[in-house]
């Protein structure tokens, strides 16, 4: 179950907290690091922090682009630190372990840690279907990102050491189709908004909320993937009548 | 209750580990540290690595024994790495963290932390009602005296919150909208269905199973009453461009 599951860290400023990070996913069994965009990688403060977690270090992929990170995910968990504009589906990190396992039985699961300053950006949140939220002292939530990865790992262990009993699937059976990954849902939001568009239901030059509430919408229906391909045929049809139209 | 439980250190080496616990606990809403025969404090390296918690580190009680770090305390709970030759109580973090808040509405609690390099000794440990052992990864257990904090200062909080009963609504805040009707949900199934047959993606002779696959995959999101406008929007402007093409 944990080898399904990959730490996911954005724009990490201080290779210290990359190392630090590893070590608290080896001490919990986790093995699999992505780092976007990190700052200064592969470092000797990197190492040193690490404190022998050295092979989780060398085995890190390293990307440009949380999407790249995320592509080949069935489910995505964002940390973030404070109650959002647009309300998002959010878990406790015990809640969040739970989810994630669960999941992890039968798909690719990212748990995505944000910069050390200034957390996730709000787009980077809405490329997940579930928050997880630390439940920090409001006084000082200064929480070091290589111990938030300590804190999720360690109930992703507990979850993982509890698991031994069978549970009743969510949806009464197994979910009969894939999810959908990451990149097949980008790719479908990409459709739905050039289809928006092309239809005069989205003024590009004023998108407003629309973007984001569609996209919390299908976000948290967790489209597979027959859904995703029957919603873009029927974006397509709905593009086909305007095609000559306007050119 | 946070602030009837203490965190002592015991003959902690590097000062980076004691600014680091300290913004561990102050994270969590602890702020009482006592710290055992500390190699080296104060110093500059703890209040960085305290990243804003230099109220905990000034506030901290330095002592010359484990004793007398404890001596008014009803229940002491002693991290331990590994079994021990005499079995003695073990609990896991949470289960440690439901023992110590129960006592802490009436008794002075301390969580005991060992040396970086070998923990607690064995006398250390028998001084303890209780030891908690973070159920670390049998290959690599090499988890930081300040993980360790962070861990069960973690498990302390959220055992002070599900007592409070304070539980973070499922979507970070108040869903902001309210949930459509079963009425308003059956006519967005209606337009949805006319406006597919509109687009000549539904053939209503040769149906399938694409209403009842949409019809789950809305279900399940519960829309609510701002999407089902948005939603039947969108299907008015595919419709618009095919009125008067067929009659």
């Amino acid at each position: 179950m944990l080898d399904k599951i990959r730490i996911v860290l954005v724009n990490t400023t201080h290779p210290g907290n990359i190392g630090a990070a590893a070590r608290a996913m080896k001490t919990m069994g986790l093995s699999q690091l992505v780092l976007v965009e990190p700052k200064i990688f592969p470092s000797p403060e990197a190492d040193a922090m690490s404190s022998g977690a050295t092979d989780i270090l060398q085995q890190a992929r390293v990307v440009a682009t949380l999407d790249e990170a995320i592509a080949d995910c069935q489910l995505v968990i964002g940390t973030s630190a404070r109650s959002r504009h647009i309300p998002w589906p959010l878990l406790n990190p015990h809640e969040a372990a739970a989810q994630a396992a669960k999941e992890a039985q039968s798909a690719e699961v990212a748990l995505v840690f944000g910069r050390e300053d200034r957390g996730l950006t709000n787009e980077e949140l809405h490329k997940c279907q579930f928050h997880v939220h630390i439940p920090t002292n409001p006084d000082f939530s200064s929480l070091n990102v290589a111990a938030a990865v300590q804190v999720l790992s360690y109930e992703l262990r507990m979850r993982q050491l509890a698991d031994a009993e069978v549970e009743a699937p969510y949806w009464g059976v197994d979910w009969d189709i894939k999810l959908a990954t990451s990149d097949e849902v980008e790719r479908f939001f990409v459709h739905l908004e050039q289809a928006l568009i092309d239809i005069d239901f989205l003024d590009p030059h004023n998108p407003r909320q629309l973007m984001p509430r569609l996209r919390r919408l299908f976000m948290r229906a967790r489209l597979d993937q027959v859904e995703v391909n029957v919603l873009r045929g029927i974006l397509t049809a709905a593009q086909k009548p305007l095609k000559g139209k306007s050119d």
